[in-house]
């Protein structure tokens, strides 16, 4: 399969047509940004780490039977996947207050919540990405009732696969971001990537950060931390 | 009924204790602060205007058995209403997008929103009222299920009746915030006031704003507003 004219070029990735018109490629960029762009910089190998990451989780979601937009590894950066029109919502699901969460409810980092938290947040760099709940989403018609609650459905069985996997790899997953997609068919498929880049990983042990928040912190060892997370799921793989 | 001592001072009203303990007096000032009290002023009139519009709101209200906590007027100004503990949310109502939900889903003030949309805020003036759902309210204890579904249906059912009764008077009720309150036997019930304070009320005709938003924008004419409302509705009663 060969990729044929760039469809899209977003801050993270670059996503190309191909001679299937249900399949496009998508390539995963070392660029890093934080703060809706404001903050840039590279993250040295980001983009085939969280290539081969992303993949393996979608992997292990696809066999607990939660449907994802992979098709293919082509190699380290790039990867086929289905052509879907992405719902424009970013689903977050969080297990501990960390980041804007805490910072909005004054509710110290590391905090557990009671319950687990799901928030959309209506995908717009112009209005920053607004939190929304569902009334606003049905209002914008971003996604109809049912979509919504499949996606939250989706979403909440995706983050107990995701905490008993992190937590057998001495990681505690705090919160993460996904995108779902829809395909020619109307179905409702997890699309995006699942990465150090939209989740944030905690050492179990040390409370270590082992994701993006090191570079949105400046915290230092940034490339390691990723490199890490490639260990401790690909392993020798 | 005496005031006994007083309970609290909040932006609008003052809450005095009475001689029976389950019952409070509402003292309405005519204080007006805007954009979480960065903004301050008086609007002449607004104390007693406000308690007296917001009586007879609620007494249609209580007609079409929604249980508020007016228990009598005692005199322009100040209500006797029965002592509840306040549920931390602001409940607001849209009917069509208009002040923060324009600013924030970049909607022009106007928009006809498709459906009414719900949103809840946090009564927190350290975190300036952020915007929660309902993982949120439950994550943080704010209420229990059961209580968010008979807020959530009752808001509904409020927005109805005053819907079709501010058209009656040739108003148009764009959006508007309400309390809920919790009675000593567990109950809830609306709370705080209806006024145009907490309301966006729009001729008909003429599209002119009536509410509070002439002071928050400088439109001028203020007082006139709060005037021709407490006209159309109490008229010459």
């Amino acid at each position: 399969m060969k990729k044929t004219e760039l469809l899209y070029e977003g801050k993270a990735k670059k996503v190309f047509k191909t001679d299937d018109e249900n399949l496009l490629i998508v390539s995963y960029k070392d660029d890093a940004t934080a703060f809706n762009g404001v903050k840039k910089g590279q993250i040295q190998e980001k983009g085939s780490i969280n290539n081969r990451v992303s993949n393996y989780l979608m992997g292990l979601l696809e066999k607990e039977d939660i449907p994802t937009h992979i098709v293919e590894e082509v190699n380290d950066r790039e990867t086929i996947v289905k052509k879907v029109e992405i719902v424009p919502l970013e689903v977050i699901v969080r297990n501990i207050a960390a980041g804007s969460l805490s910072k909005r409810l004054g509710l110290e980092e590391g905090t557990k919540l009671d319950k687990t938290v799901l928030e959309y947040c209506y995908k717009n760099d112009d209005l920053g990405d607004p939190m929304v709940n569902d009334y606003h989403i049905y209002s914008l018609s971003l996604a109809t009732k049912e979509e919504l609650e499949l996606i939250s459905s989706m979403s909440f069985k995706i983050n107990n696969i995701l905490s008993k996997y992190f937590a057998s790899i001495n990681i505690e997953l705090i919160d993460f971001k996904i995108e779902f997609g829809r395909t020619s068919d109307g179905d409702i498929i997890l699309a995006d990537e699942i990465s150090p880049d939209t989740c944030r990983f905690w050492d179990k042990t040390t409370g270590e950060k082992l994701d993006k928040d090191r570079f949105r912190r400046d915290l230092g060892n940034v490339e390691g931390a990723y490199q890490e997370i490639l260990k401790r799921t690909l392993g020798n793989n």
